[in-house]
């Protein structure tokens, strides 16, 4: 069976730096963005769109329709979501079956589950994400220290829900994780040979 | 300044092993019983009841004055935990102030944080535990599973009020702790060399 390496993590954690420098450290693929990319192409919505229902929305905004049933119709926008979500499902499969690889975010630990992937969560405290986005952030960026951290906030709660919509999981749970890295006091590049020792045995 | 690991751990996570076998491989100090010999030896109480009162009992039960103040009399108990924890606190920091050490449990990644330990957390599944504490166990132990399973939880509970007591936060908490490390599907011999390396550079 493959290697397969799922990095669930905190927005600003650098979760994302970690598992790709992971997967250059272990010469294995690398799947974040392309995993939307690919999403887009076989159901034929922009990458826009599957980007805003891949982990940010799962639809909820059911139509009530009253005095016509007791349970609501079901919704266009939720049944997009679920198309989404069912072709992230298989394609995220599709490419754990193909080599060893780590994938970053969309519940790839929870879809993979049968694959028994090396499951990492990648977290850091406010302070330390609050940093991480200011080094990252164009120069023309304009936010407040607050608007910063109510956008990280922000963007984790959208995560948290979509993660839990779909995997009846408490988003972050450390009980659902082989390894937990907070990496507020840590340089990445630093941990990472000692991440990858895990897998050279 | 020295470099300090500190280990929380659930009961039968396998913790105290990692950390044994983590300061075997770096060569560096390891503390664990010794400290709760070393209390016994300095405030002249039993070893076991020392043992009884670190990581277990902070005593909540203030004898109520009705009528005569407001507030509770201290207790003569509570003096007692509360002369075991400061004299747990003033060996742990002389310590690690002599050198490289790992430090099992009783708080020490709060009583050292101004030494910026490195602090880690060992949990498990509670199958994981179970099957732990029977390999561990003498022969004639014959707790049933539903016994047994208790007993665990009823130790890391202990463990929790414990450590909130005297530290202020929640027991287990990820964010601190700079590496969780989940040992239900791990092999902990296995992984103590990947863990070594975050030290090795």
């Amino acid at each position: 069976m493959n290697r397969i390496i799922t990095i669930g993590r905190e927005f600003g954690s650098g979760g994302r730096e970690l598992g790709r420098r992971l997967s250059e450290e272990l010469g294995i693929a690398y799947y974040d963005q392309e995993i939307v990319s690919e999403i887009a192409r076989r159901t034929e919505l922009s990458e826009q769109y599957v980007q805003s229902v891949v982990e940010h929305q799962p639809s909820f905004s059911f139509p009530i329709h009253i005095g016509r049933s007791f349970y609501p119709a079901p919704s266009p926008v939720l049944d997009q979501s679920m198309t989404v979500y069912q072709e992230q499902s298989r394609i995220i499969t599709e490419m754990a079956q193909k080599s060893d690889c780590v994938i970053v975010g969309r519940c790839g630990d929870y879809i993979l589950r049968e694959y028994e992937p090396f499951r990492m969560f990648v977290y850091a405290d406010m302070d330390s994400k609050m940093k991480r986005c200011r080094e990252k952030a164009p120069e023309d960026e304009k936010m407040t220290d607050r608007e910063l951290k109510q956008h990280i906030l922000g963007i984790d709660k959208k995560r948290a829900k979509y993660y839990e919509f779909y995997t009846g999981h408490r988003w972050g749970d450390k009980l659902n994780f082989d390894l937990c890295i907070n990496t507020s006091r840590t340089v990445i590049k630093e941990i990472v040979p000692a991440v990858a020792k895990l897998f050279q045995g």
